[in-house]
């Protein structure tokens, strides 16, 4: 089955797209999605309705729009278009002000946007990239002390990726650090990594995945061989079991799968932005 | 008034947060937020309930409970809880079930994790974050006939946490190009950069902001005065006009916003991950 599928918001849409997305990965569904940021005055959403209108006209079947948008004059002229219209805040928002005893007091970009409550904690997140990328791939063991999480792995096991989805997302200073192919002799790991214990997390990936990526990446085939990558994979995950490392296989999953089960892990308090 | 909040999934639990956030941002509360991933067993699940049980004890309000998850036996399990309890996921699944007549399929971790469809993309996005760190602050001008987004600007403005999210979020490889202090005296673009001209998008922000941010960062105090952020940024959007080049104040506006509005103005679709 077939559909179009709409995510409009008055700000960035990104509630719209990840609460959409979550709905529709539960049909059997094949989509074509349009996702309309800033939809923010009646001209706009008057051609989005007529977007909206011409796709009905064209298939035959109602387009889904997931939306959300606070001033009621723009939110209304998208509900009267011809698509099947979900509010994906309001929904849920109705039943919480009955638990809660009092009205809601909307206020558009509040989600995603920046506001004087979450201005500072933007500001360390920013801080938390910038200290990221100045310790991605063991660039620098200095100020280890200011690191919240340090990323330990062979070469394209997915630390770098991970290390900025922490830092990006939830405003961790995540420092990575990779063992190489000339470590591989008498792998140990190093003092500025050990003074550090509670904070190291090992990632390990299955050989047959790491010689594929490497594979596609790497210039120098020495390292692309599977025995390679299985005797690196071998020796680093006896590292982490003998320094008592915890340690999880990144393989088949996605870095916000890796990130949260990291954060789970160290029993760390998320903070969303 | 003060609530505890709770975010609960049998995946990453971020589909549960963002919906929560943009529901929770509409009223004034003051909340202590609890973000349990990966709540898949129903002995996590009792367990899980009992913390919120006991947070319904101590304090006497029942906490908020934002939630998703797909196995009915552990999400009865929370359902039973003290909790004011509100499925993110189903609410709009059972009114979009009735208006496509077919049954939902669910499967765990469908949203946020990797299926054999969602994999090349998958791919594709971690080779975009490998592009966007090499093409980091003018790093390399090579392949820029790769990139989809050229970002121009002084330093400090936003170029990299920008670059980064565009990757990150969007698979969008993102290349940026920083105009530095000793650029400004015969301000000009790179005839590397003028062949893209289509890809390019400047940031631009106020020179107070640029004052304080660079102050933060920056060790050498020449480039921090007012007098200094002033002139380069006056230099820059000069140059963006003479150019055609389209750009935005990135001041008081998140990376979202920012990736967001770009996205927009450049016309390019938007790929959920």
């Amino acid at each position: 089955m077939e559909r179009s599928v709409f995510f409009i918001s008055d700000g960035t849409a990104i509630t719209a797209e990840v609460v959409g997305h979550s709905v529709l990965s539960q049909f059997p569904l094949t989509t074509t999605h349009y996702t309309l940021p800033f939809v923010e005055s009646e001209t706009r959403a008057r051609a989005v309705r007529e977007q909206i209108n011409a796709l009905h006209q064209q298939s035959g079947v109602r387009p889904l729009v997931f939306y959300s948008i606070v001033t009621p004059a723009v939110r209304h002229i998208i509900e009267e278009s011809a698509g099947f219209c979900q509010d994906v805040v309001q929904t849920l928002v109705g039943p919480l002000q009955q638990e809660l005893g009092i009205a809601p007091d909307p206020v558009a970009h509040r989600t995603h946007g920046l506001t004087a409550t979450n201005l500072s904690k933007y500001d360390a997140r920013i801080a938390a990239i910038d200290y990221t990328l100045a310790h991605d791939d063991g660039i620098s063991l200095r100020n280890l002390d200011q690191a919240q999480i340090i990323l330990l792995g062979v070469s394209r096991c997915g630390k770098t990726p991970t290390s900025l989805y922490l830092a990006m997302q939830y405003g961790i200073r995540a420092a990575n650090y990779p063992f190489i192919a000339d470590d591989m002799d008498n792998l140990s790991l190093p003092a500025a990594l050990k003074a550090h214990h509670a904070k190291l997390f090992g990632l390990t990936i299955d050989p047959e995945q790491l010689a594929a990526i490497r594979d596609e990446r790497l210039s120098d085939s020495r390292y692309v061989t599977l025995q390679q990558c299985r005797m690196e994979i071998n020796e680093v995950e006896s590292l982490f079991r003998n320094n008592n490392i915890r340690y999880l296989n990144s393989t088949n999953h996605s870095v916000e799968e890796i990130a949260a089960k990291i954060m789970d892990v160290l029993g760390m308090s998320r903070r969303m932005y």
